[in-house]
């Protein structure tokens, strides 16, 4: 840990430019491998397991043990409410990603933010997931996303959200995803 | 809670069969809107709470405090590993999400599961997060899931995957999803 290091909205100023400018150096560092596993316990109770991952051309190897999460269900989806079911977790994730993206960005060029809070909501018909209207769509069919900013003006709240918006996850929504599924 | 029910890979039979066919009665009841909200901690560290939605033509409360989970950065992405990249986090939901989508639609056709466990590697190159590379792609370029399903033959677990495809953050991944953003 270097000590007498600025800080900017959390972050170390110093190595966000040293990061940018080891990618500028060598793009291959920007390609990261994220990776899950997950075990079925029963009914819609499953849990996954979040530890290595590739990037920087290496294995991470910082986490000594797993991040542990559990999904589940509510009653009125048939589950017994041990964990967030999956596609509230989808939107954790998305206001975890467009904050961090935020106020990473905002940090690399020296915009400091005073607070961030968020509020998602996504709409899904379940008629699409049990085959009972092929009209329905499956997936989520919109969502909205709702950001407060603390201590910015109107012109840097709207400078701020564009940063959000170059979210990886938001990214992921917005356009189609390769998907390959193999099964054994 | 009834006795003596019938479970099929952990479901209640008859609650799906129920379900189903109040669907169909009132296909109102099939809309969902799913809901998060985030507060930002410090740096890549901000924390979700999860727990009202509305679903089944009522707002739930069958959760008495909300699910927390954390959202952070290893050290190489400049955070602290508080919580899970939330690319990883929407990892966990992909794989949650189609391990309840199979073991739920096959009881529901009586198909009976003996375990399923799930990987999946995603890729993400940061260069199009940072603005360095307009060809990178911001979001993820390839996310490969894989399944091993015990107690299944070939041609079942090609039906079992073919309904984990249902799965509605599966369909919300390899889709274009409306996201609507507003700031305050």
């Amino acid at each position: 840990m270097e000590t007498q290091t600025k800080t900017i909205n959390g972050f170390n100023a110093e190595a966000i430019g040293k990061t940018v400018a080891a990618i500028v150096d060598n793009p291959k560092i920007a390609a990261f491998e994220l990776r899950a596993t997950n075990t079925w316990i029963t009914g819609g109770h499953n849990r996954s397991f979040i530890q290595g991952f590739y990037g920087g051309c290496q294995e991470d190897t910082t986490r000594e043990v797993p991040f542990v999460y559990d999904n589940d269900e509510p009653p009125i989806l048939l589950g017994e409410n041990k964990g967030a079911n999956p596609a509230e977790v989808v939107l954790h994730g998305l206001l975890g990603c467009m904050t961090t993206s935020m106020t990473l960005l905002a940090a690399a060029q020296g915009i400091e933010i005073e607070g961030v809070t968020s509020r998602v909501e996504g709409d899904v018909d379940i008629q699409g997931f049990l085959g009972l209207n092929p009209n329905a769509g499956k997936g989520f069919k919109q969502i909205r996303v709702s950001f407060e900013i603390q201590g910015a003006s109107e012109e840097e709240k709207q400078k701020l959200i564009a940063l959000a918006q170059q979210s990886p996850i938001f990214n992921t929504l917005i356009n189609p995803i390769d998907v390959q599924v193999e099964v054994h």
